[in-house]
């Protein structure tokens, strides 16, 4: 029977949460990648990259795998009741509840989270307690049948560890080879213990704005609960 | 002054080959990344993923970067003569002449990678040759202004590399940071190398028809060179 793999597209999402596991998933053999938003309107991603959904919350098929990439557009997702009605619909019959960077904060606020361990962009790690789950910082974190990734480009690991899951190794281990990744980056700035301080502090500063407004919305959502 | 990046847009690209680079050059201060499509049309990736140019071969600026992505349109675009004399005439004046992936063979058929060190998806390296590049196995390949990435996932690394030579190695690590760009693959089967032996005799097996296809289209280019 095909696999039905959804992910949840909005407003200022960061593309690359999403386009590296749909590049991943959509290798697979059988395998629908659906693009779930409001309506089938484009979308503009926080890059400016337009993104176009094909399906809706009211026409989306029932998910095997339900996954909500992160980014700019997850403030406004964590108190949007439509959203968050819909993921919890999704996760009810899915195989795997899952996230990509931010995305896990939009879990979290749809209560989605309590009691698992999972992960989220570094910058965000602290607001994953808050909304119940148990914050772990590895890079993939698969706990029963929620499956996080860490920052953005964590989404390839994230779906080639699903990938195994799903159809096996083997299966997984072929998608790897078609898309090369055999990764080098030129650097080791990664994450914030291997980069130089004075990069971690520039990109702190970058996000010091997105980050107080996304507190106030988890203080708000964590009163609700 | 504003960076100005171009991706060349097509049908059947390899989504991630671009997608990648583009989240990367899209963090990149005072940066102006376009979508160059013939049209501005909505095209569909290989993966079903629906793509919007922003600008077209008429109305795109003069690029610092022009960057062509892979995919399996490309073999197509290697005889399309107007997509060739769109990538001439920003050749002339780019700072930087790039590929990911299959991307180089359609700069080999512009001729612009005549005498270059270039690289591509290890499934198609051997026909960089017969276009007159000299091949390389490396990840990402710089020859004076020529930069090419191998296979889709290599995308990242490349435009990493190419970010440092931009704006600089502070803020390409930034970027790195901001992307969480530390990979950690579940397996290591990202290259012929490494991957077990079936994997890489079932992935051969799948492309064997679109890289049969394509040897004729490169003789046919090499012929007219």
């Amino acid at each position: 029977m095909t696999l039905q793999i959804g992910f949840l597209l909005f407003p200022d999402v960061q593309q690359l949460d999403l386009t590296g596991p749909h590049e991943v998933f959509a290798s697979l053999p059988d395998t629908a990648v659906h693009l779930v938003g409001k309506d089938l309107a484009p979308l503009k991603a926080s890059s400016g990259l337009t993104l176009v959904p094909n399906t809706t919350f009211d026409t989306c098929p029932a998910l095997d795998v339900i996954c909500v990439p992160g980014g700019a557009g997850v403030g406004d997702l964590m108190e949007d009741a439509e959203t968050l009605a819909f993921l919890r619909r999704q996760a009810d019959h899915a195989r795997f509840v899952t996230s990509v960077c931010t995305g896990s904060l939009v879990l979290g606020a749809a209560g989605l989270l309590r009691g698992y361990r999972a992960t989220t962009h570094w910058a965000s790690h602290h607001l994953l307690e808050p909304l119940g789950a148990i914050a772990v910082r590895e890079r993939v974190v698969c706990d029963r049948n929620r499956v996080t990734g860490g920052g953005i480009t964590a989404g390839i690991d994230f779906a080639l560890t699903l990938a195994k899951e799903l159809i096996g190794e083997q299966e997984a281990q072929a998608v790897q080879l078609l898309l090369e990744y055999a990764p080098a980056p030129p650097f080791d700035a990664g994450s914030p213990e291997s980069a130089p301080q004075a990069v971690v502090e520039s990109v702190r500063r970058r996000f010091a704005g997105s980050i107080a407004r996304r507190e106030e919305i988890v203080a708000r959502v964590a009163a609700g609960f």
